[in-house]
């Protein structure tokens, strides 16, 4: 295969064989949900911006990166605190490399990017801790199932990615309320990844909510009612829509696991149709186990985008080799189908590349529009 | 070819027989465009509900009967005040005869489909006697471009209709402001079709707007934004986003050439890609003339479903033969796109047998759900 050194088989190595040979030459589409969550602005939980406020902005500017090249609602790119840029960098670059069509999925976010995007009736979701953290999570599913049925019936397979600050802990918050031994499982997109505080959230909630973990493992709705995001809603909805009759990517790390969970208890028979697609960095992740978390689960397959930035120019994309962000707004499972449409001829080395080239217009364009200001003044 | 009896060439038949062939076996999606105006509100203009006011309701009710079958947000289905039902049940039958997968382009409505639909930032229109009928037309052109874009780089064409109580009303407005002698050839949803209100209407707008005919004909955004709907503004650009790689097919009556026009002054080299798919009734109707509106703005093929419901055993079908309603909601494109893709396995009399079908199941529907309502009190 030509894409064998590319695509890393992380879990469930035969599945995923099969898996990836049915996707090879297809024509796939990219479909990228969004949400917000008040979750994320509880200091110390989430680094998808420069400060919580802003992670605000971070949905609907990286899907803004991806459908123009540049974000509209805010300048420049969303970053993390240390300045590290998002990994819708190389989501755009998979995706244009590659002539894949994407589009959003607004799960419920509070800005709406300044695109077209399909509406599930979705609204942004509360802080977890209050334990009624989204609204309308079965009316969500319904029509985003009805989205996902319709994309499925136009095109060969999806790549399904998200964006969601503070998702790992809403994620983790569906897990323990469904029962799965999520604790110090779930990824982070800071180099420390702080377990015990979103176990701290979570379990907040769960009280809130008068719950405790496990008691909702047969009510995936009540679980992302109390203590989820509106992003696992409408994904789970689009992945139970769209998988009932064609392979679908769910591009993501280990929040992935938390919309396995959701869709094992309302449509299990659609899993046999679907794959985690993610990044090595989430792969090889020694502060969190997707592996773990998919055998709980349900053992589709786990593949990764074998993605290596450390010879890298750009210190900021070398820091994803330290662990930083690792993965979001569905890069690894986009860089997967990037892959396998073209036969290998994209190449992850080709990703890293465009990447760099874009970044570096990026910079250049804003250090522009700064210095045309200063004249304008 | 199968589907010779079953299409109709209507205008420019070397054009349409060649683009017909284009489209011959492939896979195609469907995207109805909605929009609202308070035009369709002044008495006389619009037969699209049973009651000026319910015209609100008519594009969502229409969306919804495609995706689910049945309508939500109304009791049974969109009817003309004499109770013929809408034109949606043949698209309805047509794309679920072909298995044709359907997507909602919000132009811009006052009653949401409850149903998933794409959001291009559109707003319901004005009454356009104010001759300030649509906000944000740029905006809504720019992104429905985006979103047609996308589609078009996932299957292999697209048909594009709409639903909007008025809009042969607002279509007049957009075609006298950019030029276009259009007095007396737009077509009605009403069996006697009031041309002399249309006009006093859209002479008003202008008037409000201080234009006279043609002082628009070089600026399509500011006839749309005058004297239009935001329907018109949404499909033009879905079209110049889709046309600019893949076949289009825009499927509606006379309504059609005011798209033309807009895109003909935006984005003209797309229109080698585009062609009219509309109805015999609309082809043949003596109160109108599609021939002669098209042959001023652009000779794209005209090309008609052979529908005849004279046969029909519903009276509210049979209806249609003597002009009421005549076409809309895609009806006439997406019955011609039931047939190629079919072979011409899927007829016009398979569409005619399929919604008499529907129409039953419906009626009967309503009729248990008024007993069980009967019941229960």
């Amino acid at each position: 295969m030509a894409w064998e050194k590319d695509v890393l088989l992380v879990h469930n190595e035969a599945g995923a064989r099969g898996f990836l040979r049915d996707l090879e030459g297809g024509e796939p589409v990219f479909v990228c949900v969004i949400g917000n969550t008040e979750t994320a602005k509880i200091p110390g939980i989430s680094a998808a911006g420069r400060n919580p406020e802003l992670t605000d902005y971070t949905p609907a500017a990286d899907v803004e990166l991806l459908l123009y090249g540049e974000c509209r609602c805010i300048d420049g790119v969303p970053v993390t605190p240390e300045g590290i840029p998002t990994p819708a960098l190389i989501t755009r670059a998979a995706l244009t490399l590659a002539d894949i069509p994407v589009f959003v999925v607004n799960g419920g976010v509070r800005v709406k990017p300044l695109a077209p995007f399909i509406d599930v009736a979705g609204n942004p979701g509360a802080d977890i801790r209050t334990g009624r953290a989204v609204e309308g999570v079965a009316r969500v599913i319904e029509r985003a199932e009805i989205a996902g049925a319709s994309f499925a019936k136009a095109v060969d397979y999806l790549v399904v990615g998200e964006s969601i600050p503070g998702g790992t802990t809403t994620a983790l918050g569906v897990l323990l309320a469904m029962g799965v031994n999520a604790r110090g499982l779930v990824s982070s997109s800071m180099p420390v990844n702080p377990h015990e505080l979103k176990v701290r959230v979570v379990e907040e909630g769960l009280r809130a909510a008068g719950v405790k973990p496990g008691d909702l493992s047969g009510d995936p709705v009540a679980a992302v009612s109390a203590v989820g995001d509106p992003m696992i809603a409408a994904f789970a909805g689009f992945v139970m829509g769209a998988a009932s009759s064609k392979p679908v990517v769910m591009a993501g790390g280990t929040q992935m696991t938390a919309v396995l969970s959701v869709i094992k208890g309302l449509k299990p028979e659609v899993l046999d149709n679907v794959a985690i697609g993610t990044t090595r960095w989430i792969a090889q992740d020694r502060s969190s186990d997707v592996r773990r978390l998919v055998s709980q689960i349900w053992d589709v397959p786990v593949v990764a985008a074998n993605l290596d930035f450390s010879g890298s120019q750009i210190e900021g994309l070398r820091a994803y080799e330290s662990g930083v962000v690792k993965e979001g707004v569905g890069a690894g499972g986009v860089t997967v189908a990037a892959t396998l449409k073209t036969d290998g001829k994209v190449a992850c080395d080709d990703v890293r590349r465009k990447v760099e080239e874009e970044y570096g217009r990026l910079i250049t364009m804003r250090l522009q529009q700064h210095s045309t200001r200063i004249h304008a003044t």
